[in-house]
């Protein structure tokens, strides 16, 4: 498996495009974005918990019923959620693509993300819809990926080449993601392409199986969105055999897609609202899966460690702290925490209790861009990560003033 | 019932003192505080539910098995906390307190609030004793104040005056908490003291209660900290008759209370660590109260809606995003959201739906110091309030570097 260039356009077949329309204000950012294959795919879709949903999710869920989908269109700078019109906007949005691409409404996924709670006007779509169908292009990724931020500071793509059958396969990605984010749940929008031959039950099953270890181990702030979905679209064109449950050839897919999401996570994590650290938390020696996911939640969730990482400040206790609150049964006393960069590793804490330091060396190993939060929990072999940021100045600049 | 001077020495035959004895570097600081009964006292006390118990509780948890307790000795600047000699520090901070008393050990509270995982140094607490012993006077209350505080900014004092069975009691606090507090659990350090006589057991269960409505309502940053307690004594000083469990005198003494600590939340809140407001979540036409209570402390710990009040911005959609995820069973659609403050009142949701409102209007709601987020569920008659504070950059601030 290699990681290659083209984001969704990766997988044969697939095409897309990304154009200012006119919802957001700035007119030299993208705010509706295309992504579209030559033949129908199976498609498969998570999507948030959040009880308040954004009126998209429902329409896209309605037409996700028989698995199959064609396109995607996606819109930012307006979440088209608690609106009183939402339903009918998004049907009005999908519809208005199905036509200008000649497909049924029922095979075209939509979304959007921004702002709560303002009507969404669907003239400035209908308006540019010919020019962004006019422009897909199998290049047309970045532009797509554009199209979809809100708050990110950089465009997410991520690609993989890999191998079924003797038959080149492709797993590709855009998201958007860095407020609202938080784990247990589907996580902001991304959309994933593959020239693999699937049948939706077991893409599902693939995306379904994969998110809990990758988009369901991130946080950002906490706050779960109302509009986050995870759409997978496969069109089979890498005529690789048919993928059947528990075979080599679906361990393969799962770990390319896998590949695809943690890189995806990174990037988001790291793009997180105004972080100046990706946070990675790894629990070690856990005695099940549940305890290693819910201390490493815990602890890249804790706005006191977060802001702490944010000053380079080796402050263990508060490891130990988010440990000790996440409800996790773990023998407190058994606890080793390790702080690890690119600058080298140094460890903090032992069996629960402080060990003599060098807060130098903390200093320069918490000072780069990527941190490893290591805890050993010494009770069994179990291991897990999560992924998060730092909390800044700048997160409370972004959202104190998010609608103006 | 009415509210007056005196902290925790408004009850008769208490007295205090605090003073600075080394544990924080900064010499104008107090770090070390004494509470003192002339007489043996009912004791009750609820602890942190984090599994990482600072030393100190352990040590209290003990010495309160009997029900009774005379004096209370806290430090601040260390939480002895994560460290090897934790409980045997402990004990020698009590033991050397009670000495110095003539009291028992075990009728000793002992507390510590501060940095996990530095080792106590007991020394300069056993050279201060014998000064902070001869300082015990009847005004003493704001000088203990002042000895708890950690990034506080202000002593947090509050009493009440009020009548049972003809005879003047007294309930007094004071309370010290500023970050790494989360509802759910005790809360941060909270002494309080009474002149009433009450037996243990029914002392417990006032308590116990009480807090669910109070302290357990609380967010600053969703942290729980690991050195949590909330302490009573009462004295029986007042010579009030004995008061039976459910009986009238309970009522009022249970009122009494919860005028203490609901203002002593407030002031707690208010005094977030960075906070510039204090913000009240009130939920009504809930259905239960575990719905009020879910709904309300889900959006008074929202990041987002936390920073969009620092920047005084009416963005609802994070109210809603927040009672959609806090897991409470709500209708969306019957959801109605106003803010309000000493400005005025504005209904910014009805129905789940945005409403047109006068952003100029809401600006200057928000504006002020104390803002509460109203949200009507419409479907029964129970209400919660919880509280919390903005985020601000200085929150980012201090905790960044909270060990320096």
């Amino acid at each position: 498996m290699k990681t290659i260039e083209g984001g969704v356009c990766a997988a044969q077949g697939f095409s897309a495009h990304g154009l200012h329309c006119g919802i957001r204000k700035n007119t030299s950012k993208n705010d509706l974005s295309l992504i579209y294959s030559e033949v129908p795919c199976s498609a498969a879709a998570v999507y948030t918990t959040n009880l308040v949903k954004g009126a998209p999710l429902t329409v896209t869920k309605q037409h996700l019923q028989n698995g199959i989908a064609q396109a995607i269109i996606c819109n930012s700078g307006n979440a088209n959620t608690c609106n009183a019109d939402g339903i009918e906007i998004a049907e009005k949005m999908s519809g208005l693509t199905a036509g200008e691409l000649s497909l049924s409404p029922d095979d075209i996924v939509v979304a959007s993300t921004g702002v709560i709670g303002l009507p969404l006007p669907v003239e400035p779509i209908e308006a540019a819809l010919p020019a962004l169908v006019q422009g897909l292009n199998p290049n047309g990724s970045h532009e797509a990926a554009l199209g979809i931020m809100t708050t990110d500071t950089i465009a997410k793509e991520v690609a993989v080449e890999f191998t079924l059958g003797g038959k080149t396969c492709h797993i590709g990605g855009i998201a958007k993601g860095s407020g609202m984010i938080h784990p247990d749940m589907a996580t902001m929008l991304v959309f994933l392409t593959s020239d693999v031959a699937i049948e939706p039950g077991l893409l599902q099953k693939a995306l379904s199986g994969d998110i809990q270890s990758t988009f369901n181990m991130l946080s950002i702030d906490g706050d779960t969105s109302t509009n986050d979905m995870v759409v997978i679209l496969a069109n089979g064109k890498a005529d690789n055999p048919a993928i059947s449950d528990d075979s080599e050839d679906f361990k393969t897919f799962m770990k390319a897609l896998n590949t695809v999401t943690v890189e995806l996570c990174r990037m988001i994590a790291g793009d997180g609202e105004g972080a100046t650290k990706l946070l990675e938390c790894i629990v070690s020696g856990a005695r099940d899966e549940a305890t290693a996911k819910t201390v490493a939640k815990s602890v890249i969730c804790s706005s006191l460690l977060k802001a702490a990482m944010f000053g380079a400040d080796a402050n263990w206790g508060r490891v130990l702290c988010a440990i000790g609150y996440s409800g996790a049964d773990v023998d407190v006393m058994k606890i080793d925490v390790s702080f690890r960069s690119g600058k080298g590793e140094i460890l903090v804490c032992k069996n629960g209790a402080g060990v003599a330091f060098s807060e130098e060396t903390a200093k320069e190993i918490l000072l780069e861009k990527e941190i490893e939060i290591l805890v050993d929990l010494n009770s069994g072999d179990i291991s897990s990560t999560a992924w998060g940021c730092d909390l800044t100045y700048d997160y409370v600049r972004i959202n104190g003033d998010y609608r103006t």
